[in-house]
């Protein structure tokens, strides 16, 4: 019975899952689809279950439990209407900040709309009365998705004590059969995750974490403040810091030794595993960095603001509800040893080994795109730099070495549109006053054409570095470019075949079309508003990339720790 | 042109709000029905104001302007798809936590899906993508719709920026005549409102209001070991303290010097006004002290945990994201010189009038309703209690003398419903194990019936004390009791004529229909599971509720302070 094990093993995890947020009691009304649910959560010695046979009464009992405890109560039923009775006692637990965990089992969605018995639409059942409502995802066997589910339970449960606190749904549709295989073993306990209660004002507990080799990973735009603080604290652990240019690390300090400027590079080489990972907010946008932290078991500690559990891989251990300046201010106040300066040195080896393989690559020496941002930083003085999405940030991130001064980093990262660029940087630069350069290929710049208007009517100063390859090229670097040619240049490709210069003349621009770095170089810093235009093919940076990674893959396999 | 002048003064009560909150800098997109709300605030010398044509951009515009300064930004468009051009700005908003405070003007309710131009659904126009969607009342011009409109300004933009930060929608339907009356001056400036950024850590800023004369009031439902922080707090300050039966004020110390106990009669006589009230969450039960409090112009703190601006005054001047125990914490770390004695001296001779005025009503000393819960608190000892809505709650509150030992008061006060409280009772001896006694109304007793197979499944040890009036009798009350007869008797006495001894006998209680005090008092504090019914007409806790306001007011005239 494949299924049954499935089952079984995905509902043991996000039962785990719940314990961790902190269940410790149930309230089950008894059903066909919640069954499987029901007898393990029921079977579990270190769940107190009660059996409730009307759901309204059983929605206001588990309130009642909460009451008496301070703790959150799970509620289970089966699917259709039982579950639009817990709706009374949900609306008294959202107007309380009661911590209710609704959990309404339902069909799936091949049953849904097609008038299977006792199926109706559970998602977002009880509307803007729960503090969060998801469904979680079939059962499925496998580690990230066993991760998932616990990491859910987990989750949820924790945001509903999140002050202030209150009701969470979440629907899980199941498949027949629905019998679970009660011989399972629960799953073997995952570390400890630890979610504050009340404020956070002392790190003691984590104090023998800092003591030993650690990585800080930092995602986000942080202001060049942060972006300080974060390399202050890296210092004094002695830690490697990665982040990618909108973390500002890059930017902010002409040196640091702890910075990893080409962590693109680095972490698809052999790496030394930490025994903690810092980090601070999502995850930044090197890709390898978040492929070698998939495979890790290290213990995490995840610092953001209001507990929003950005963990993509469902693996923080220790979550902290601070801003950087918070953890910064308790962190202060400990006292400890750091680890051996050896740890660090290992990874300056490889940030060394990087830097001269950058440095001798003979095409990041021409004028192309990848040269152009190789070098762009050290260029530029008191600008601010927006590096549109995809390719820009990328490019940026991969090729940057040194940090220019004074140059404050900017982006849209939230979801990492190609609309509204222009835009936002105009805001921008309107709000700052500072002259700003803008980094963006020709498709992101097309999106937002009428952005530019901003920049004339309140003249704003404003250098756009128009990177155009004639339709973007974000999918030469991806799987899509293996697509036969009638697909992959007629739906990828996107060549557009505009002649930027009219836009350039519509909204009052200077335009140059440099062929040089003289030329190139002497436009920058300039006042007014240019729109300088560098052509490339849309496959050279994958070129030149893939030369860099071979090198250092190769080189990197010599370095001996 | 009288309603002019009411949509600029209502438009022009909610910018201060938004000032207040901390708007700016606002970005408009021209259009017709926005027309008042544009020009009022790029009139406002105090706003940053500018005009982005296309809505896609001008959302976009605003996320920069908040990128670079890290304050809120209000957006402002006309009617129909104007608005969804926000969504993709909304979007990168809420990702990277930007308080976007977007302002969409309407049609009013009458012009809507009945085929009106440019007119659509913008209700929670932007789904679960916003931290919150309100729509504003269409304008009205008189003291509490400017304090409404001003208070929902404040309240959304601060709320958009509590952490997490993230945009928010105000919905503003306006008729027409659109063109506002320019001559109109802005408002007096309101009280400064203050929002703490960061988590508050210290009150030496509120110093000077510590030191003047004030008065707590406490609402929502507070454990006894915060009701004893607040008894604490108010004997160190010497300010009166009020708070209904669910704060534990009245039970959780035998005798405090500074809580009122009669605050439903003192607050129906003369009172000296205080200069600061310090409020904890939301307003108590009693209502005159919401009727009071609302002809009052006085520094109101307000505190209560994750900024929910539970203040349906609108008065609030600081509001502070705490907890009782951090609030306790802070204030203890002042050092101040409190208030005179001879301020609560006054609150406490009007505490002992209406003590003697409850003391010698004569109809109190006979077996009914009133005197059952007069007399309730003393005779019970070692016992939980939950009081259920709706009368119950207020008969505890307005009659309830002295403090019993170690009882503590549960209730649902969320949304006051009269569904679920046998359950909700259940769950809480369910998990404290200690003796409950309920006191309910026969009303809400039937909403509940099932409820009660949890007692008899688990064995709960619970004592039913059913104030049976067959019918509820809460509009006796209240206004719907001036209806003829043939309205009020058939709709709002709702008598059931139902004989709850085979209630008693299907889930297993001893019931029991004592006629005077001696056989009901030795029926309290019992192992096992109780029905002690109690008969009452709807009328006679009406008749001796006028009794006592009476009394108190003529005597209280006599007062002299």
């Amino acid at each position: 019975m494949d299924n049954q094990r499935t089952l079984t093993k995905y509902l043991l995890s996000f039962i785990e899952g719940l314990k961790q947020g902190g269940i410790k009691r149930a309230v089950i009304s008894s059903g066909s689809r919640s069954t499987p649910l029901s007898l393990l959560v029921n079977r579990d010695p270190s769940i107190q279950s009660y059996i409730d046979i009307d759901e309204r009464s059983a929605g206001f009992f588990a309130l009642g439990l909460v009451k008496a405890t301070g703790e959150p109560v799970a509620l289970i039923c089966t699917s259709g209407s039982a579950a639009a009775n817990y709706f009374p006692a949900i609306c008294e637990a959202e107007a309380t900040n009661q911590p209710l965990i609704v959990l309404t089992t339902d069909r799936p969605a091949e049953l849904q709309g097609v008038g299977a018995p006792q199926a109706m639409n559970q998602q977002y059942l009880y509307g803007s009365h729960v503090k969060l409502s998801v469904e979680l995802a079939l059962p499925e066997d496998n580690s990230t998705m066993l991760d998932y589910s616990s990491w859910e339970g987990f989750s949820m449960v924790s945001r509903a004590q999140v002050i202030p606190k209150g009701p969470v749904h979440i629907n899980i549709p199941l498949r027949e059969p629905l019998l679970p295989d009660l011989n399972l073993p629960r799953p073997a306990k995952a570390p400890t995750k630890v979610l504050p209660g009340e404020r956070v004002t002392d790190l003691s507990s984590l104090l023998p974490l800092f003591q030993q080799n650690g990585l800080i990973i930092v995602g986000e735009e942080r202001t060049p403040q942060e972006a300080q603080q974060l390399l202050t604290l890296a210092a004094k652990l002695r830690w490697p810091i990665i982040g990618d240019p909108l973390t500002n690390l890059a930017t902010v300090q002409s040196k640091s030794q702890n910075y990893l400027h080409q962590a693109d590079l680095i972490f698809q080489g052999h790496l030394s595993t930490p025994q903690v990972v810092l980090r601070f907010g999502r995850l930044p946008v090197t890709k390898p960095v978040t492929q070698w932290l998939a495979k890790q078991h290290v213990s995490t500690i995840l610092v953001e603001e209001g507990h929003q559990f950005k963990d993509q891989l469902h693996r923080s251990n220790y979550l902290l509800d601070m801003t950087v300046n918070e953890f910064k201010k308790c962190f202060d106040k400990l006292v400890f040893t750091p680890t051996s300066p050896a740890w660090l040195l290992r990874w300056q080896r490889r940030q060394g080994l990087a830097e001269t393989i950058l440095q001798t690559n003979k095409d990041l020496q021409k004028f192309n795109h990848s040269g152009v941002v190789n070098q762009l930083l050290s260029h530029l003085h008191d600008q601010e730099l927006f590096v549109a999405n995809s390719n820009a940030i990328r490019l940026v991130d991969r090729l940057t070495l040194s940090s220019a001064q004074n140059v404050r980093v900017y982006g849209n990262r939230g979801v990492n549109g190609i609309d509204g660029l222009n835009s936002t940087m105009a805001g921008i630069v309107a709000a700052s006053g500072h002259p700003l350069t803008l980094l963006i290929g020709d498709l992101a710049f097309f999106h937002d054409l009428t952005g530019l208007e901003m920049i004339r009517r309140y003249d704003l100063p404003v250098t756009i570095i128009l990177l155009n390859n004639n339709g973007g090229g974000i999918f030469s670097f991806l799987a899509q470019s293996s697509l036969p040619s009638t697909d992959f240049a007629t739906v990828f490709k996107t060549p557009q075949d505009l002649d930027y210069e009219y836009v350039a003349k519509l909204y009052g621009f200077d335009y140059h079309r440099p062929t040089k770095y003289s030329e190139f170089n002497s436009l920058l810093n300039q006042p007014g508003h240019h729109i300088i235009e560098v052509s490339d093919s849309q496959d050279c940076p994958v070129t030149i990339w893939h030369q860099l990674v071979n090198a250092y893959q190769q080189k990197s396999s010599e370095i001996n720790d």
